[in-house]
């Protein structure tokens, strides 16, 4: 049993809604953050200063940071494509920004429209920016352990990444295993590399649970030290085919584990239920992680 | 990455099938028990020689193991909840047997109508009584870790069922994670227990998903050595509230993880899907792990 803190940040407002097939507009959407930083969740990804054009549900990210910039009891963070992306974010008054470059070429086309080298080049110029201007910055690395479209990805080329991202003074790095195809040896393996070459306290953990394995993978990286995790209430995010079947590691899941372990995440665990009730209503379709599920049926 | 043999024991004939909506006849688990033959799993437990008063469901033990008298390829067990069971079982042919004491005084008043002192006594002797007419014998502590009744178990009263088991002849002790409540944590510390006093390879694991927890408690066993895990093809049990919400842990969630993860088990992953598409079939409900929801999808 540990009684360390765990920090938990909620991907829900961004990941988990990018590509649900119900948009929510940005009213609904500062709602779902509003009862999530009463939840107490530390950190929330709240918006994804994108072209509205490319990804229509993300529309509204200006409105959402405007309506969010006097919270302080929560870290608000939003993701930023691009130098334009960060531009917007900085005007609208964004305190930490996230890039997301992905360790392979041809997913960074199919996500950003660059390569890899130029992805990462763009990137650094962000965190770069961002630092000069008083920014917190996250740096993602997508598909850290595979990639839909070239397969398993060499650890060399991640560690690579995150070193580049450091240089350029990023404040966390978040391995992000995008497609849910990490396993808890994988998992190890590479955060082991990560905490043998830099200090563990900058990284953090980014998990889908496509293939069951999320909170399996959770456990790896607790192993190697990582203290910090992306979660989704719900479990949104993916393409679904069935209730629960896919999508981001959900948050009521996670956190309920690491308080059965012992670990502190200072999140209401019992305000969680609504909260999955509420994006189940809003999106008019199944959610929820098993957590919800067996909660829904103990209450 | 380990290259050895992790043991899958399914149980879905038995613990998959006795709480369902729709019981299926004797001569449809023989085609489920068939079709898992031919996946390869080494381990089924067929039947339980219970009252089919007591579970409906269970009805028609002994056809089931009469049709399976010439399997060579698989370990086919069956359940016994007593004496009587244990004769039954006998008479029909029986080669391996299991034995459920439950590790509180409640519980065991539930499940058996027996206190607890008295069910341990009754199993060891059917433990003694299988041993000498050459039957290979399988104890389970039931609610391991936490009991429905009773809440949280001494891990030293586990400790005391498994040492009277061993003490019986036994050949394998497996831990039940009955209810789903479990955390890798608390995985670690039992077993680290067993390990320390007992032989690793006599125990074995048996989880369920309720709290999405399974796949983390394997990893957390499989690293105190335990190589034998119960799991269910569609993680089929329990009384699910949702599509895959609850139930046993699903077979094609643990084998492919395993699998991932360098072990080898065996299990011809790509038959899986088929035989969670005859149970859905047969029980006319959603039923599948999440590694069936995302194969459906994949192919």
């Amino acid at each position: 049993m540990s009684s360390e803190f765990v920090y938990i940040n909620e991907v829900s407002p961004r990941d988990g809604l990018q590509n649900q097939k119900t948009i929510l507009g940005s009213q609904s959407r500062l709602e779902l953050i509003r009862q999530l930083i009463e939840a107490n969740l530390p950190g929330i990804e709240a918006a994804s200063f994108v072209s509205p054009k490319a990804v229509p549900a993300m529309a509204g990210a200006h409105e959402i940071i405007e309506g969010l910039v006097d919270t302080n009891e929560c870290e608000i963070s939003v993701l930023v494509p691009n130098m334009k992306g960060y531009e917007l974010a900085n005007a609208a008054g964004a305190k930490v920004i996230s890039v997301v470059p992905s360790a392979t070429e041809t997913m960074n086309q199919k996500n950003i429209n660059m390569g890899l080298r130029e992805t990462i080049e763009s990137s650094c110029k962000i965190i770069e920016t961002a630092k000069k201007e008083n920014l917190k910055t996250r740096g993602y690395v997508a598909v850290a352990w595979e990639c839909p479209f070239e397969g398993k990805v060499q650890e060399s080329i991640v560690l690579d990444i995150a070193n580049q991202m450091l240089g350029a003074g990023v404040d966390e790095i978040i391995l992000a295993d995008t497609i849910g195809a990490a396993n808890p040896s994988s998992v190890t393996s590479l955060f082991n590399k990560c905490v043998s070459e830099f200090d563990h306290q900058i990284f953090s953990a980014h998990f889908h649970d496509t293939r069951a394995m999320a909170l399996a993978n959770v456990c790896a990286a607790l192993s190697e030290g990582i203290r910090k995790f992306d979660s989704c209430i719900g479990g949104l995010g993916g393409c679904p085919f069935a209730p629960g079947a896919a999508g981001n590691l959900a948050t009521e899941d996670l956190a309920n584990m690491l308080s059965q372990m012992g670990y502190v995440t200072g999140v209401a665990l019992e305000k969680l239920p609504a909260i999955v009730s509420y994006c189940r209503e809003q999106l008019q379709e199944p959610v929820g992680g098993r957590m919800s599920a067996w909660l829904a049926k103990a209450n």
